[in-house]
């Protein structure tokens, strides 16, 4: 069920089997390093999301750099970089059933676990479970802050959640998850700063009617690729959760950045090395990276060496170029440049990592899944 | 990194960890029995395609049915049908690349194997690595019949391709394939037949012209299973390819049986099972099942049990669910009916197979990956 990887290290990447995950390991540590000087320059912590990568190993290359810890969005995930040595792990997520609250409230024995909560009987159940396994559970109130998907409303209702998790047994109160997911592919760089000036202010807004009530927000945190630099500088967040800048995406290549230029504050790292397998007309290659390799949600690929080529259609296993004129032969390879990186990951089982031209690793994607 | 199952044998479903891929067994059987059945009536072979299941052990019940063997499309998921027992497998793709070329024929030293080809070079090199081996190699033109991805056009260029496989050492000419993928999901009965009769059309002069020139074609292979009827009586056809009939989803379930009633030869048998984990506002819940354990190349999933509900947005590892009035609470547990079967499963690592309420399998994805 885990496949064999595609790879040997020291292999030269022509001979890479196909399709495999590629990293540009050179560009990889260059992005790590832009978003962490950029956390130190804002005065700002990270903790940089893990479910892009899924991976303990390059959790640790954040940590190193700099980074207090990590986000995750499922149980799972958590396990698996706890194993991996990640000593702080924020589910950056509610989390419900009671398998998933056991084994939360039982890996909180053996690092420092945050969890979203935004349902006064899902408070409950974190405390009952937490209790059980004499842990505690560092316990954020997700707000609703413009992305509409889990969350209570800023102010009272959040204030309402926050007394209940002061007063749980079990449960520690830790502060405000507040990430605004729907701002991050806002393509204009004034949107996006416009959309995350309104969730400051209403992180803010509830940060002090908390402080107001004596519940301190030891976290308040959110922020993605497309918007990190909005929430550094708000003075209001504290936590920066992006992922994605470790690799980028043909989705956020498409943001813009300030007065219109590309948002290029970092390099794609993370490539899908695919092969020609059929030349069926002039201008149509087939390449044998489809919806198994890649997902299609956030759009098509970018084919990263052919200029003028575009991936324009895909089934199960296969992947149609049109060539726009690029001479490409049977057996030849291409580089495609995922639409979304975080679920192109999850269906991958290995990492190969590429520098000069060589395998110098091979990473397991350790917490892939769907995530039970 | 191949998950733990989510599920003990013996369980009770609303114990089962979500998000979980579960096969309603009976369905599933029911299936498996009516392809089974339609094949014989027509007197034609089935060859069922493993691409859906990913599973020797669902294959060898499609053989212990009547089936000839099955189809895969990566050599990878030849490997794994072997290793599981499956004694008949036809690669229904083209292979390209030095690895999967000796993979292949040395798998052909422990199973009959048959492969595709649509290119000069490509036969050449297949010949090459099965005379490596000293295997066989049951090589079939693929012809474009059709869909427009890969293949020869039919006629005087298949013939060509026919002549050279009959004359390369390790590869026995077996015959054509001429799947018509892009007439699987025409909504209309009628426009499916239309469709189906072009490809029958072109297959049945292409195997006269290849016959008048004493290559004979022991497969003519095709169908999926929204043509398989077309093709079973077109007296052309004698193998069907046909994979998601055994599960079944959203998408083939929009297509429309004969007078315009619903496209009902199977029952819906493949479900993701998902926890509601926040119910924000009162039309809103939100699931803890999205990209990574669906796919949605073909459409969001439909809701099981919730006859008003419909899921209408999907991020990484979240779904929306707009309740259309139904009652649901935080915990409660709902099944969605994936859009698009194949790559659905190929996002998890278990089936949790249901009979009566109660988990009575746990099947490994065993070929599940991006095929390399």
């Amino acid at each position: 069920m885990t496949s064999r990887a595609p790879a040997d290290i020291g292999m030269p990447l022509d001979q890479v089997d196909t399709p495999a995950l590629l990293i540009d390991l050179d560009a990889f540590e260059s992005n790590l390093q832009r978003m962490a000087l950029a956390a130190k320059q804002f005065g700002v912590r990270l903790r940089a999301h893990s479910k892009t990568h899924k991976s303990p190993l390059i959790a640790l290359k954040q940590v190193a750099l700099g980074a207090v810890g990590v986000c995750c969005q499922k149980v799972s995930e958590a396990e698996v970089m706890v194993q991996g040595g990640v000593k702080d792990v924020l589910v950056s997520n509610e989390v419900v059933g009671r398998q998933k609250l056991e084994r939360l409230a039982a890996l909180a024995r053996h690092a420092t676990i945050g969890i979203c909560v935004d349902n006064v009987r899902n408070v409950e159940a974190l405390s009952a479970a937490a209790v059980r396994h004499r842990s505690t559970l560092h316990t954020l109130v997700e707000i609703n802050v413009g992305a509409n998907r889990c969350g209570v409303a800023p102010g009272e209702p959040a204030l309402e959640l926050a007394r209940l998790i002061d007063a749980a047994p079990g449960l520690e109160f830790a502060g405000l998850q507040a990430y605004h997911g729907a701002a991050q592919h806002l393509r204009g760089y004034e949107e996006r700063a416009l959309a995350t000036s309104n969730a400051v202010r209403l992180t803010a807004l509830t940060r002090d009617l908390l402080d107001s009530h004596g519940l301190a927000c030891r976290i308040l945190g959110g922020a993605g690729t497309g918007t990190y630099q909005f929430e550094a500088a708000s003075q209001v967040y504290n936590e920066l959760q992006a992922g994605s800048y470790i690799f980028m995406d043909a989705d956020y290549a498409k943001n813009r950045g300030p007065e219109g230029g590309p948002f290029d504050a970092f390099d794609h790292s993370l490539f899908v090395l695919a092969t020609v397998m059929s030349r069926p007309t002039d201008e149509l290659a087939v390449v044998d990276a489809g919806l198994k390799a890649m997902s299609f949600d956030s759009g098509m690929p970018w084919v990263a060496d052919l200029a003028a080529a575009e991936y324009f259609g895909a089934s199960d296993e296969h992947g149609k170029i049109r060539l726009g004129g690029a001479t490409v032969e049977l057996g030849d390879r291409v580089r495609l440049i995922p639409g979304h990186c975080d679920p192109t990951v999850n269906l991958h089982d290995w990492y190969v990592g590429i520098r000069r031209g060589v395998v110098e690793a091979l990473w397991p994607v350790a917490a892939r899944g769907p995530g039970h």
